[in-house]
């Protein structure tokens, strides 16, 4: 029993809330699709039981009785969690590698205690005590990242405090001549949406991990969202924040822009903790728009598409999202269509549209699913859509309607289930994404995928890539790329590595970073340099070595020191 | 006769290129403006004479003979220059401050030898040279800037050297399909354009100075141009660079977007040589439009102006350039207007139209005068204006047509020429800008005109103030105030102290930054920690110390330290 009972935390060994999995029992494409994929067989694989809690080796706290009663008097012994739950949900982040450790029970370093604070003045207290006892302070948002950034280094033989941001989940103010809103940073995706869309207005900002993040874990990470074309990423999002440090607190006043010298919002814009505790964003909010369309498109090949969504960029339309899959996730995205006609492209539909269209010269095997939103008056939704329909027209793209992209637009948050289930049956599969400018796109893709392929061979298990353009811009875009293979028992972590490292890898290698949102953490601290240079990483060394000289602000992560 | 008389500098006590300077005989109610604005008679103030170079007292350059050796080695006697001209005009910036110490004679530092290096490799060897005999080494691009950026600290002991980018200009390579041009940083604003408008490209960077000032000083102060609302600020568009530090480069790949930690191309835009020389800069660049229109309006006061602004950044409407001038600034450009009709709002045409204003209740002593730009396809822009017609219209606005924005066009850049006339008769006058949520525009406004007219009493002089809004954001927008008043003989900085210090202490009182595009440079300094905290102050300094622990390069800019 405890007093924060009503924070919301996902299943500690695996995606989302529990009682909510992955299925397929209406997706009849699906069981097909997986075994060309990964010649996994749905029919016959078993689905591994969660592992007991119980069974987890997990030490007594590493915790003085008098620094415990500290932290009870700062923040009420409600709120002081040492049980193995609560540990556990705070050790790691959602990366397919903290997944298989968890199932595995290997738990090198737990956090000693969950500290859950209530205000600023909480966390100003928390720190300063920390930093005397000289403790290890990990802020805590919603769990969700996927880079290494929640986890105690393995061998830290400090105390190490977890600080989950969770009770501090209220939007503050609405500053509506200004559409600024200031918000908790301990706010969840849907909570700070429902709060704000109540008074007419939304922040814009939906990440894939939208239902489980927090606005803090956002800014922390350099989070994007999937309509960031019309309203940017989180860095252009926010506009002032605060950030507790040892014995002060950095205010950076809301300002729509600023010529203050190196940018101090900036530097806490994907800091990872690194700095201190953010407990404050101030962010841009917008009215709720007349209208918002996701509209579906379906463009002959790849290249196809990559080359409208490059003309977009350029010309004068701004649709809200850009996204277009591969012929690979296109494939994935029809396995994944229930069989309900009118909705979606599956069923007879979609076999009528593609005899139409193999009539016409279209090689079904290439052919790529694109969704392109818009938003505001329903007059400019009209406008932007007829300018869009003219590039992609030329690129031989068609229009699918709005059936897809209703679908895609209910569905965008669900995608991590289906990693659970895969994974409960023996396959491992995780994301990876990148940005490079427009030039380069195809050679980023080309050599990924190839990569990739060879990395399959490595390991020796046939694998899975797919990928999709998210978040144009007007110099380049972001490239998803999702990856999958049945892993062999023995080790399923070495083999992921090989693979992960030959993507990140080829990043790098050809002009793209090594990552567009999911933060650097500890899984890409190693690619650091190369994406930076040795200058860049010592620059952001000098930033964190000057504001947290004895590494008390979550260590090891971004630059491994 | 030096190796680098191709480098066009400015005037060495004034703006701008010699043999160009304002007047007003074609403008008949300027000197009527001045009367009353600052109660300076035009006709008889006597403009005083510029000031005799070899008057200047200037000492024997600080430089031991095997130091200039090693100096003329890298990069050839030809470029490397002690004469009286070059260190001075390598002194100061184009502050008020700097012209009337420049015509004083009041030149405490003054660097030792100027360089003109040609290449990344010279200026590394310059930038290993001068750390290894712990010189300080001042970058240099146009010199245009007013914020104290450029002059060397007073009581510096050490060799001083200024190093001149006037050499690397040029546009090394364009991008097309990315739309991102790689130009060196020492390239002026006409050259770059010129480059890039040859092959059909514009980077759409506008800045006041732009006649004089280079794309790395852009980067190195946080530049805005005055279509920022389109193009963006500089740091928008800078994304790569190439930054030389001590024994290395550091290289940042163009990226559209990137989650790698606190961002270390946030750190070196606004850095004003602190962290190294910037020799090369990666930017966004666009097709130039088929189309690009400046349009007048007039709105019956500023409250209905800015709320007319506000309601534009909040709509469906994206136009390039976003201007209103306050009642004081619509005076003055009324008053520097030609006796020409058609092209302007000048004469019978002005008459008239006020003549149906006042029919209609407007109060000719508030309006305001608007330019709002727009680019794109011809229907492109034609939208665009039937979008803000509409809400120019519900606040009470009326289009005046091309002819005044055509004019703005021609002539944006003339207006500092206009700060040397009448600093040559008397009259000393600056600009001060910040930005702020627009919730608290008014605010900012009214109390930093209330903040000048004590200072103006306080000093004992009658002033003037007047200010415009540009560049809208979405959540607030950028106030540029002009001020004059007659100094007085004696005193004319320290009175300048008092008018300047009231403006910027209610920039930060009331919300705002202490500057929007300006930089902080020594003339801000002492408001940055107002502006964002200690803690923030400190974040800096760690970067500084971190690359620059000796304080080589262009010490006490920014922080102070």
């Amino acid at each position: 029993m405890t007093g924060d009972r009503d924070i919301k935390h996902m299943k500690w060994w695996g995606w989302g809330v529990d009682g909510v999995a992955f299925h397929h029992h209406d997706k009849p494409a699906f069981a097909p699709f997986v075994k060309e994929a990964v010649h996994l067989d749905l029919s016959t694989a078993q689905a591994v039981v969660p592992p007991e809690l119980e069974s987890l080796p997990v030490p007594v706290p590493k915790l003085t009785d008098a620094f415990a009663a500290q932290l009870v008097e700062v923040v009420g012994a409600d709120h002081v969690h040492t049980d193995t739950l609560d540990r556990i949900v705070h050790t790691y982040g959602k990366s397919l590698r903290d997944l298989v450790r968890l199932r595995r029970a290997v738990i090198p370093r737990i956090p000693d205690v969950v500290l859950y604070p209530a205000d600023e003045e909480q966390v100003r207290a928390i720190v300063d005590l920390a930093v005397a006892e000289d403790a290890v302070i990990i802020p805590f948002g919603g769990g969700t990242n996927i880079s290494g950034s929640l986890e105690p280094p393995a061998d830290e033989t400090r105390p190490v405090l977890s600080v989950d941001l969770g009770r501090m989940n209220k939007v503050l103010d609405i500053d509506a001549e200004s559409g600024l809103a200031r918000i908790q940073a301990g706010t969840l995706g849907p909570d700070l949406e429902e709060q704000l869309g109540a008074r007419g207005w939304t922040m814009g900002h939906f990440p894939d991990s939208f239902t489980h993040s927090t606005v803090g874990g956002w800014v922390a990470t350099r989070s994007s969202g999937m309509q960031s074309d019309k309203y940017g990423d989180i860095a252009d999002i926010t506009r002032g924040l605060r950030l507790v440090v040892p014995g002060d607190v950095c205010v950076l006043r809301p300002l729509p822009s600023t010529a203050t010298g190196p940018s101090v919002r900036e530097m806490v814009l994907g800091s990872e903790g690194r700095l201190g505790i953010i407990t404050e964003v101030t962010v841009q909010v917008h009215r709720l728009p007349e209208q918002r369309v996701i509209i579906g498109y379906l463009f002959p090949s790849w290249e196809a598409g990559l080359a409208a969504m490059q003309e977009i960029a350029a010309s004068d339309a701004a649709p809200i999202v850009t996204r277009v899959s591969d012929a690979n996730e296109t494939k994935f995205s029809f396995s994944t269509s229930k069989a309900k006609p009118g909705l979606n492209l599956s069923g007879k539909i979609q076999k009528g549209l593609f005899t139409v269209l193999e009539k016409r010269g279209w090689d079904m095997s290439k052919v790529c699913l694109s969704f392109i939103g818009y938003e505001g008056a329903k007059s400019h939704v009209a406008y932007e859509k007829k300018l869009v329909k003219a590039i992609v027209g030329r690129h031989g793209g068609i229009v699918v309607g709005t059936g897809p992209g209703r679908l895609y637009d209910q569905k965008k948050f669900d995608t991590p289930y289906l990693r659970d289930f895969l994974l409960d049956r023996g396959a491992a599969g995780d994301v990876s994404e990148t940005a490079a400018p427009w030039s380069r796109l195809m050679e980023v893709y080309d050599n990924t995928v190839a990569a990739a392929q060879r990395a399959y061979e490595e390991i020796g298990h046939p694998g899975w890539i797919m990928c999709h353009l998210s978040h144009s811009y007007h110099s380049g875009a972001c490239l998803y790329f999702t990856f999958a293979f049945v892993h062999g028992e023995e080790d399923p972590l070495g083999e992921y590595d090989v693979v992960k490292s030959a993507i990140q890898q080829s990043f790098v290698d050809h002009g793209g970073t090594l990552s567009h949102h999911h933060a650097v953490g500890t899984e890409h601290s190693r690619w650091l340099e190369q994406d930076i240079s040795a200058p860049g990483v010592a620059m952001i060394n000098g930033v964190l070595g000057t504001i947290d000289p004895g590494r008390n602000f979550n260590p090891e992560k971004i630059t491994g020191h």
